[in-house]
C-alpha cells in the first residue's frame, strides 16, 4: 500500500498543482508555426522537471521538427528498465469563444483543472515525472531503471520520434514503455487500454476553374470545386457510415470474443454518451455494431474540416477555383496503413467528378495496435492501479492513435502499459479541456505504486 | 450619325479616363461593413458627377442600408423618360494575391483598364453619366427626359432599392429603363440582352455534436456537422448537373424556336469558352442542352463556399460541431421564386443526415425575366448600337441576375433596356477585373446615340 507516497502527494498539493499550472500557461501548439518558441519553452520546462525530480543525463534534442527531452536513472541493478513517454505539445484552442476560461490560463472549477492539454498530455505525464520526485524524495532511490523520451509533436504525427526510436533502439533499450495519455473507463475505475487505432491523416485538393468564376455567367457549365469536392467526399461512406472505398476493409480483424463479451459489462450508457458527450440527436454508424465496437475496432473514415470559395459575411456568387478538405481514416488491427493509402489514393482518382483535378497529400499513415494482457508488466500495472482507486481494474481499447506505441513495439520489441488517468468527458481536443485534479494527485501515487509493483 | 459625340469623346479622352479611375479607387464593396464609409463616399462621387454633367434634383438618399442617388433632367417635353440605373457597389476583390495590378489602383494594360468594378459596374454606368454630359457640353439640352437611380446594393441583393421602386412609382414614372450591366457577346459585337436569370441565395449551417469532438475517441458513431453538410449538398444535383430538388424545374420555360436557332449563329466556340474563359479540363452541365442553353435558360444550383472543421496548417482529428455552405439558385422566366424556395426548405428537411441539425437562412429571392424585343426602345437601342459599333445588333440572353429589372417591371410597368458594354472575359466577381477601354468610349457614345434614336 502506498501509503508514504499518498501522504507525500497530501502534504504537496499545492506545489504539485502550481507547477502544473506553470506547464499548461504555455501554449506550446505544435501545428502553428507562430508557436514555435512556446514548443520550445515546453520542452525546457519537462528538461528541468526531470532534473529537479532526480533524473539524470538530461537532454533537450534538438531534431528536423520540434525537440525531444530525454533523461534516465540507471541504478536499480537486476530491475526491470521502463521507458516513460509522454508529449508536452497540445492541440490548438479553437474556437476560442467556446472557452469558459482562457485556454492557456489554468483555472479550477468543481474539482477540475481547465486548461488546453489538462489532460493530453501535460498533466497525465506530469504524473510521472511527480511519481519519480516523489519516490526519490521518500526514499532517496528508485524502484526500477527509467529512462524518459518526451516529445513536442504528437498532435502533429510524431515525425522526429518515430526517427528517433528507430535509429536509437540501444539507448531506449527497456522491457515496457509506460504511456499516460488515454483516459479512465469511468469516474473512480482503474482502467488499462490494451487496443489503439491507428491513423492515416490526409489533405484533398480539389480544383475547378482557373479562376473564381460569376456563377450567373458560367453556373450550369464551368465545374465548381467545392462541388466538385462535396461530391466526391459524400461518395466515401453510405448513410449508415459504411465506408464506401474498396479494399479499406482488408485485413480488418474482429475482436476475440471474450473481449467482446467484457466490453458488454462495462458500465456504458447509450443515452447518456450521446447527450452528455457527444450533444447531437442521435448518433450515427454501421449497422448491427455497439458503439463500443464502432469507436474501438471498426475503421472510420472522417472530414475534420473543409474550406473553399466565399465564407465571408454577406453573399458572393463565385464559382470556386479551389476548395480543400482534412480528412482521416482511423485504422484497427491488422488493417496495412500502406494499403489503406493505396486504396484511398486509387478511390480518389477513380472517383473525381467531371472537370475536377485532386490532390491527395498524406501528412501521416500509422497502423492500430493490441497489447498482451498477460504481460507482468500489465499485471502490475492492473494491481497497483486497484490498490489505489480501490476497485478491480478493466481492459478497455481506445479509438484513438499513439502511433509511438507502434515504434516502441517495431522498433525496441516492447509493450506499452496504457495507464490513463483522463475521464471520458475531458474534451480532449475541443474547447474547456479538463483533467481531473483527484486523477492528478492519485495518477502519480499510481505511478509510483505501478514502478514498485514492477520491481517486486 | 454620331460625329459631334465623337469627336467629343476623342477630345476629352484624358480627363474621361482620369474621372473614372478616380470613382474605382474608391473600394465600395457593399458586402464588408468595414467599407461602409467608403461606400457612402462613392454615393457622393455619383452625385457629384450627375450635377456636373447638368443633371438636376440631385439627391442622395438614405436607407436602411447604403444610400440611392437619383437626379433628373424634364425639359424635353413630348419626349420619352428614360430612367438610367446603374450600381456604384462592387464585389469583395479576394483573392487579393491573384491580381497582378491592386483592385483599387486602377492600371491600363492592352486596351483594358484593370480594377475591381470597372465592368461591374462603375465603368458602364458612368458611361450613362458621361453622355448626358458630352450632349449638354455640345447642345445645352439633351433629346430626351431623364431620370437616373443608382443603388449601393446589387452585389448584397438591393433590398433598399427594391423598396424605393415599389414606394415611388410617380417619382420614377418612365417609359423604359436603360441598364448597362451586361456584356457584348463578342468583342465589337453590339448586344442587346432581352433575358436574365433570377436568383436565390442562402445560407445553409449544419450542426452535429454539441461541440468539436476527438475524432479517435468519437469516430465512427458521432455525426460529423461537415461530413452531414457535404451529404447533403451532395444530393442536390446528379453527376450530370441535373438538380435533384423535386419541384425545382416547375414551370420552367423552354425558350422559342426562334430565340434558339438565333443563339446557333452566334460566334459560340465552346473549345475556346472551356480554355479562355472557365480554364478547367471539362465543362459539365445537362446532357442534350447546348452550353448557352445551360447558361441563360435551365436552372442552377451551385455552392459558393463551404466553411467547418479544422482548416488551418498540419492537422486537427476533430469531429467538427458545426458547418456552413453558401448557395445558390439561378431561376429561368415562369419559375416562381416563393416556390422554388420553399421547395428547397421543404428538400433540406427531408435529406438532413441522420443526427444533424439544419438551418436555411434566405438571404434573397427574385425571378428571372424576358424583355420584348418589339418594344421601340429595344429598335432604337439596337439602331444607335449598330451605328456607333458598324455591325448588325443582336439578342442575347444573361445567365446573371439583375432584380431591379424585375422592380422596373412590377412597379413601373417598363421594360428595360440591356445595352452592355462589357465583354465575356472582364472577370466579372474574379480577380484582374477589367473593362476594354475602346468599350468605354464608344458606350458613352452609344448611349447618347440611343437618346437621340429613342427620341427621333
Amino acid at each position: 500500500m502506498p501509503a508514504a507516497i499518498e501522504t507525500f502527494v497530501a502534504q504537496n498539493r499545492n506545489r504539485l498543482l502550481a507547477e502544473l499550472k506553470e506547464f499548461l500557461r504555455i501554449p506550446s501548439i505544435s501545428t502553428l508555426p507562430q508557436h514555435r518558441a512556446d514548443v520550445e519553452q515546453a520542452a525546457s520546462f519537462v528538461a528541468k522537471s526531470l532534473a529537479t525530480a532526480g533524473m539524470e543525463n538530461v537532454e533537450v534534442i534538438p531534431t528536423g521538427g520540434h525537440p525531444l527531452v530525454y533523461a534516465d536513472w540507471l541504478h536499480a541493478p537486476g530491475k526491470p528498465v521502463v521507458l516513460c513517454y509522454g508529449h508536452y505539445d497540445v492541440q490548438p484552442a479553437d474556437p476560442l469563444e467556446l472557452w469558459t476560461s482562457p485556454p492557456f490560463e489554468p483555472t479550477e472549477r468543481g474539482g477540475n483543472l481547465y486548461a488546453r492539454g489538462t489532460a493530453d498530455d501535460k498533466g497525465q505525464m506530469y504524473t510521472h515525472i511527480k511519481a519519480v520526485e516523489a519516490l526519490r524524495s521518500l526514499r532517496g532511490t528508485l524502484p526500477v531503471n527509467l529512462k524518459f523520451l518526451i516529445e513536442g509533436e504528437e498532435e502533429i504525427g510524431g515525425a522526429s520520434i518515430a526517427g528517433y526510436v528507430a535509429a536509437h533502439p540501444e539507448k531506449l533499450r527497456a522491457d515496457v514503455a509506460l504511456v499516460s495519455d488515454t483516459a479512465m473507463y469511468a469516474e473512480g475505475l482503474p482502467t488499462l487500454c490494451i487496443g489503439l487505432r491507428g491513423l492515416i491523416y490526409a489533405e484533398v485538393e480539389a480544383t475547378g476553374p482557373s479562376r473564381d468564376l460569376h456563377s450567373g455567367l458560367y453556373g450550369g457549365a464551368a465545374p465548381n470545386a467545392v462541388y466538385g469536392l462535396v461530391e466526391l467526399l459524400a461518395k466515401a461512406k453510405d448513410a449508415n457510415g459504411v465506408i464506401q472505398i474498396p479494399g479499406i476493409y482488408d485485413g480488418v480483424e474482429e475482436p476475440a470474443a471474450a473481449e467482446l463479451a467484457s466490453w458488454g459489462q462495462l458500465p456504458f450508457r447509450e443515452e447518456r454518451f450521446l447527450a452528455a458527450e457527444v450533444g447531437s440527436t442521435e448518433l450515427t454508424g454501421e449497422p448491427g455494431r455497439s458503439v463500443l465496437e464502432r469507436v474501438w475496432s471498426r475503421p472510420t473514415f472522417e472530414v475534420h474540416g473543409i474550406a473553399g470559395g466565399f465564407t465571408g459575411a454577406g453573399s458572393k456568387t463565385v464559382i470556386p477555383a479551389k476548395a480543400t478538405a482534412k480528412v482521416s481514416f482511423r485504422l484497427v488491427p491488422r488493417q496495412d496503413p500502406d494499403k489503406a493509402v493505396e486504396a484511398f489514393r486509387e478511390w480518389v482518382r477513380k472517383h473525381t467528378p467531371k472537370g475536377i483535378r485532386t490532390e491527395v497529400r498524406i501528412l501521416n499513415a500509422s497502423g492500430a495496435l493490441v497489447v498482451n494482457p498477460d504481460h507482468p508488466a500489465i499485471h502490475a500495472a492492473a494491481r497497483a492501479f486497484e490498490e489505489v482507486f480501490g476497485k478491480p481494474t478493466v481492459f478497455i481499447r481506445s479509438g484513438g492513435s499513439i502511433p509511438v506505441v507502434g515504434d516502441f513495439s517495431r522498433h525496441l520489441g516492447i509493450p506499452t502499459v496504457l495507464m490513463g488517468f483522463g475521464l471520458p468527458d475531458d474534451g480532449l481536443h475541443s474547447p474547456n479541456e479538463k483533467f481531473s485534479l483527484q486523477n492528478y494527485y492519485q495518477g502519480i501515487v499510481t505511478v509510483a505504486n505501478f514502478f514498485d509493483r514492477y520491481a517486486a
